[in-house]
């Protein structure tokens, strides 16, 4: 399993939109995606216009190829875009380690 | 809970010390301090430097105050500051919203 992150900035005061609009393109769109395995939504306390996406995918492919060259994709930037106060940064992971109990 | 987000970027061609390091300061040190509920080690597919700890809180105040002005900090740090490239990126987020199936 892979994890994709992806690290936003959004335009001030649009939290309550943003969040309400990103989970119902999650709901909706990234949660129909092939490898598609779960995700995580945080909201930065020391800057509240940082938000942090984690979603696992079965292979990095799932992501890369199968879920962005589809037309789910632009539905999606349609979904979330308007609300980046600056182009996302996204990146990949492996897991290293993680402790037995991980509840968050 | 809390999730206390760590951005690393470390030195090249240290990935197997610094893994070994890291992950030894996160059961000897990390684990034992109050408020830990547990963690999750990263590391990125597109710069093989760059790490991404997580680390859960009872509260953010655990983190803050009972471990940073602890001794256990500077321990910590005496373990995995000499792998750092570049000042850590140390935030703290809420949880917005999560899929029922989180494995990762």
């Amino acid at each position: 399993m892979i994890l994709e992150l992806a690290d936003f900035s959004i335009h001030p005061n649009q939290s309550a939109a943003f969040e309400e609009a990103i989970q119902r393109g999650l709901r909706t769109i990234i949660a129909n995606a092939c490898g598609f395995e779960g995700f995580k939504l945080n909201r930065c306390l020391e800057n509240p216009q940082r938000y942090v996406l984690q979603i696992f995918w079965t292979t990095l492919e799932n992501h890369t190829v199968d879920f962005r060259q589809s037309p789910a994709f632009a539905e999606w930037r349609a979904i979330v875009g308007p609300f980046f106060a600056a182009a996302p940064v996204v990146q990949h992971f492996d897991l290293v380690a993680k402790s037995d109990a991980v509840t968050g």
